[in-house]
């Protein structure tokens, strides 16, 4: 059986696991406060040109979302998310159980327009009953999205400008965010994140690492005891020079972007494939996660060896799955997977 | 200015006040543990027809849904509700307040459809990821609807089946239910509301008390310390007995639904003046809520002595307002209402 | 049977109920938003020469507690009170219930000393491991405290110093303010209150009203969305009018006052004689709840006839209880009580 | 600097680290849902000889702790502890943020004596303001205890008795299960926890492990749904098997137990040497925690080549410590810190 049901299938870059090993039998400072985690931090501050940024390693990412929405939401206010956020759909309702609405507003291809998030805002604070209603306190979106596409540079200005405009949070769930950075349509990159989002995560846990993921809390009046709010929701881990060694690894020489772009580089060789053999898309991503609609048929023979994620039922006969690749995809099977649709396609 | 933007513009209807005025200076055990309220709740046992159901007085509606649901709910579970309904809407997230998700499903005339329901339920429990998703708990319906629309018997019952289905409790909103009982379009009555909600309550704020909801638990599994939960919410008024005498007064002989009924006629003469004047409706409501669409120009003028709850713009010129009737509804008030939409439309 | 057990025993003030019956028809904005609570607002800042404040008015004790610490603590902090406060012993986890710590400290007859929090806050923030506890937010005292006693105009000070110096709100409970304020000991008023609280409130409950608390914000930085909180914690009466016409009658010639100076003195008429008979108290109250401890064979037999509250066993074969007078205590009641004391410990 | 302040100052132990390494690149489904998780469940439930308990892993300890305590108890419950308990000091108020007070009664030695339980339950339900007081619903004990100590069979069934009496779930917090079962004055064993508690954990992270708690749900009536709890609050792991592998590899061949003996011995023998130094200790611990009582003027010299925590003043002059071992610990070191206080003693 080859996986590509999703970019969590196997362990950490070897790189990263090495390193756990060299360090593992060093006695250091627990929670957080290990020269480790301080590197890492630091990388991570220049790599953002945010020399000011705050960086909090917390383990997963439905605690990174609920730990900072919870922390920065007034108790009367409630996170804007497309309806198809992560947080709208795949956490168990953890931001509710925190206290919060997720205003979920329809989505486009993933992604929240920021005409839309102003919109509802205007409608909000011209009704006469706002009081009697959930303020909106903060957007959270994902980049890459739930179904791989991308924002632009424009699209998060405007985001930006919006959030000003009503006095929200921009928060940027980052759990893919070098597949999205190595993409051949980002136009983006980690300062212009610092400088446009409130706060943003740099994931682990799909990039090459055991888990973990990197909180680049840019927003100074945001930080303030910040670490009470992670012991309080679990996300404090006690060894916390694990995370630091292993963001230290991936970040010292540009590691995290190599995996990404070869895990990018195999998403677009699949998708070109699959385009050439006349599959149709649910939707047109440009990143490692690619959602092709297939004849049920295909599928249950395609799934004696290869592991997808079944995603919706397009109608009475196809159905649109999704195919992952990663840091740890072998060329080798995708290519075989290629060669299997081809065959299957074609009897 | 005469106003119907809603149906608690007064106080209480007389005969309350003066029975609040007899029983003034008694001296009674505080919260709830008093004779007028052991009173009050058995003659709505026995109106219920349900001798075993357990009844509380709380002081307001959102009060009542966010107690009772977060009382009955598990911490991963969610209640779902037709996107129009009030806990949705209009409550400031008093729900998720609680750490429960309201899971909106879209309104059908502002109801709540049983099939809907049953394939959300089925959905949800077939999905590989359910775990990773807020898992129904209880379904939450309003009679009449924030729209006036009513539920029929036959729609209640398929409802219970499909709650029995997929196991989910199943609460009734009954802030307005004196005016849904005493509308020509009704079909069910209170015993048979004891037989198919888990729990459900007799709205007395907008029906004749200053103040009050009766929450009526049927279940019996949903009774043992219910009384902790009221405390703990801040439902349990200190003179809880001020409940018991407003519940008993209009119980004892039928002024309940005779203050009903009155609105209701007063609604239906309206309803049916506007509608001989062409005036269209948003949604067509046989109660005490009633939205025509209007023109602008025309709301403008008449904003001058008759006051309006606004709903929405239904296109560049009209915009749905909402008239309410009450147990308070002068009928000469209607009546000038009438005569100043016909005059005002004959400009 | 004459009842002593506590001081909300009867309804309200007949002027109250008066008032309530003239207005009862009137049609009025709901929310609070009406005339009657925008003279009571301000009268309130008036008597509080505190024209800058906020005043908000809900239906209980309990619900006002929580409503403004869960509005004003952040996620991480808890509330530090007297072991003996309301908010720690008698609302059922109701602070907890908004996800708070109460933090308890031993009271000192029922008080807060400052230099206990004082020394409190020192050894959290010099902790290595201060990020691991619940960092204390706020300071919350009952005046009088929940054993009739009263805080003095010097210690109230230091209480304040103590907050502004380890950055903690300092929240005054006065449910019982009027009691409080009448006292022959009080040497505080409301102008000190609004100067040194960051809020509190002056209680309607257990003072003359049906019932209603009237909340005083004095500093500005927690005015803002306060509504928001009110509605979603279910504190905002749709006839939000009803607490304003019952305040505004109450306070706008003293008659607050004047209810509260009658229960002192019937108190300390009760207290003097109980003193006179050699009974010991519990605590030294000078408010309108007296502690005495009594023999418990005593009490069989006065329970025949009067009502009390059990306090707690003192030794095998005495109890401290608590009688409570109130605006509306009859003289002639409290000389029976006198009487029969004396007759019961003579026999 | 030779570190004794903890015992999670190093990663995992080479076997466990060995066996990610080997395993690192197998593809496996996510959320605990792999092989490895399935055989160490096994594995547990057949040491626990409690073959239909239900297993769970989860990161840590803290997020254990809030996450079964929120699962079971009931809205307007509270978790018994001992004031010196864990919940109710160093996890940031983390089980209060779920909404449940933690009720902190007295420790003897660290722990909870069944009869100040049974006191407690006893004064609660006959209470007759019991509803205005936060219910007991649970009892939460550590073993070792945050001192150390250990509870004995006939505690613990103690316990058990005054839980089912009173209607309160028993639940352990094992965080260094191993240190305790290993100790010479341990009587209780797997099977004995299983029988007595509704559910307790086996600490990895402090023992051997680089992360992990393994969960045992003893009682039927818990397991359902528990899963969806886990993914809300923040510890259902993407990757696992991470947890599986890890307590597969200390648990298949004794190992756990092993590197648990071996920290007792080095604990044993540190107490042993101070003991005969005539050094006091705070509290008498049979565990791999020792808290010598020390004088200032040597702790200062002492603190240039050793880390220790520091626990509390005991008078002007000396100061109460703690020296852990772990699974970790050299022997030489621990010779070396004997030697070491030795040394100053003599000075």
């Amino acid at each position: 059986m080859i996986r590509f049901n999703s970019d969590y299938l196997e362990g950490a870059h070897p790189r990263v696991l090495q390193r756990l090993l060299e360090t593992n039998l060093e006695q250091t400072p627990g929670y957080g406060e290990d020269e480790y985690c301080a590197r890492a931090r630091r990388m991570l501050r220049e790599l953002c040109e945010a020399p000011e940024a705050d960086v909090h390693f917390l383990v997963g990412g439905t605690q990174t979302n609920f730990t900072f929405l919870s922390a920065v939401l007034k108790p009367w206010q409630g996170v804007i998310s497309a309806d198809t956020g992560h947080i709208a759909v795949h956490e168990t309702g953890a931001v509710e159980a925190t206290g919060h609405k997720v205003i979920a507003l329809k989505n486009d291809d993933g992604k929240l327009d920021a005409r839309a998030v102003s919109e509802y805002c205007r409608l909000h604070f011209s009704d006469e009953s706002h009081e009697h209603m959930v303020m909106p306190g903060a957007v959270y979106v994902s980049n890459p999205t739930e179904v791989g596409t991308l924002y632009s540079r424009r699209e998060l200005t405007e985001l930006r400008e919006t959030c000003d405009r009503w006095g929200l949070i921009l928060f940027l769930d980052g759990a893919r965010l070098g597949y999205g950075l190595a993409s051949p349509e980002n136009d983006i990159d980690l300062p212009f994140l610092a400088s446009v989002c409130d706060a943003f995560y740099l994931g682990g846990t799909k990039q090459g690492l055991l888990f973990g993921e990197a909180l680049v809390l840019c927003n100074g009046a945001l930080k303030r005891d910040f670490r009470y709010m992670i012991k309080q929701k679990g996300g404090m881990l006690a060894k916390g020079r694990l995370l630091g060694v292993q963001f230290e690894e991936v970040l010292k020489d540009g590691l995290y972007m190599e995996l990404s772009r070869h895990a990018i580089r195999l998403a677009m060789k699949l998708r070109d494939a699959l385009s050439g053999m006349g599959i149709p898309f649910l939707v047109d991503s440009p990143t490692n996660q690619q959602f092709p609609i297939l004849p049920d048929a295909l599928l249950d023979r395609l799934g004696r060896d290869f592991s997808y994620a079944t995603i919706e039922k397009v109608d009475d006969a196809h159905t649109a799955v999704r195919f992952c690749t990663s840091w740890a995809t072998r060329e080798a099977d995708v290519d075989r997977l290629i060669e299997e649709l081809d065959r299957l396609l074609k009897e």
